[in-house]
């Protein structure tokens, strides 16, 4: 849970926010909470891809001692840029785009040391969907040792839509897959492309795995193959770093 | 702190644990404990490399609800094989060792990460010193996903035992260092030798630092070259465990 400093409570105190741009990770509401500030907050959230998530009164009293108005927002440490315009960008660079998409990992710590690496081998951007991710607050600056406020976020409503925005970009979506054949040394990551690291119990998801244009496994020695999900998200940017020059 | 299903009290009870070779992690014993069984505790402990630590009665007293007698001690889930039959084993094999020695890595979690890559990647034995490592308990086990029990251990008295068994076997010492001139990708695992890996804050000691034959940076791209302690010891065998094919 994020640290008190980062919530903000309040109909017009979450409004102003949304109007100024604040970050927020996400907003929290009573179930039955109306009016017109309420209408505002919800249309502004909503094209700002900030989740909304409907709670009861006691949830919203046990994180705010002062009057919540039924409205509490966490702020984000990171803002979140549409994954469009970091493709555009990087396009009109003349960059060839280098992403980490994660599905499902939702453990801070393997998280924290994920963005490390991304920054260290040069990723572009991480790109999550709403709902599986581990959150970006204010502990997350300390498990990635600060790494978090040097790479660029995406935070898209769903891994369809990250997907799709990719494939229409022209961006190669590849998996490690511990049953693929071919190996993680015959991938070229020279063109543009994302990889994407499941979850560490289940993998990635069977929806995602479709748009996959490739699979690797990480060569292993002997029969033991179950790599730390940031050790093998490490060792894979390493790989796509060297590659790169 | 160990589960109490490791722990093993009363002076019959940990004398018949050593006297059977059941692997101990460590002996808690009160500091004005005396008797003929202590001593021949004592005189096995020291045998076996199993340290003892002196508590005062309170600490004991709350670990324990039974009649502990002072002297309470942590089995260990794996055993300890001395490192110089490790070494011999290997050369008697003609086998050429690849080793991990972890200098000051407490982290319970980077730890389990560790052991995971370390098996993975064909490291022969993973070496630490009594003082100055996560201890190898039962939670390790979880946060290794099993690869504990797939792995040679060494535990020595000190670090300088370990580097000087090295040396004498003709093992050369290798150490990640940010400060290092030579990259990791030009660094020859071919030949038998040991990975030190220093704690993710103070990285590899002095003491340890003038034993190492060469030093090496993990190339990074951009400003930031901290990766987290697992993940870069995972890079590094990776590399190694490719070199040797």
């Amino acid at each position: 849970m994020s640290s008190q400093k980062s919530l903000i409570y309040g109909r017009n105190p979450v409004l102003e926010a949304l109007q100024h741009d604040k970050p927020l990770d996400r907003i929290l509401m009573h179930h039955q909470i109306t009016g017109d500030t309420i209408g505002d907050i919800l249309r502004l959230a909503k094209s700002k891809n900030i989740p909304i998530v409907r709670v009861p009164i006691e949830k919203l009293n046990s994180m705010v001692r002062g009057v919540h108005q039924g409205i509490v927002a966490f702020g984000a440490v990171v803002a979140y840029t549409p994954i469009q315009d970091v493709i555009s960008h990087l396009y009109d660079q003349g960059k060839v785009p280098l992403f980490l998409l994660l599905d499902g990992i939702t453990d801070v710590r393997n998280t924290g040391a994920i963005i490390r690496s991304a920054v260290c081998c040069g990723i572009d951007a991480i790109l999550f969907s709403e709902k599986n991710a581990a959150p970006l607050h204010e502990d997350m600056v300390k498990t990635s040792a600060g790494a978090m406020m040097q790479v660029t976020f995406c935070r898209e409503k769903s891994m369809q839509s990250i997907l799709e925005t990719l494939k229409l970009n022209g961006i190669k979506i590849i998996s490690s897959d511990l049953k693929a054949e071919k190996s993680l040394l015959d991938i070229q990551f020279n063109t543009p492309c994302c990889i994407v690291m499941g979850s560490e119990d289940k993998g990635i998801t069977r929806e995602t795995l479709k748009y996959c244009d490739e699979t690797f496994r990480i060569p292993m020695k002997g029969n033991f193959d179950s790599l730390n999900v940031s050790v093998a998200a490490g060792i894979i940017c390493f790989e796509a770093m060297k590659q790169r020059g």
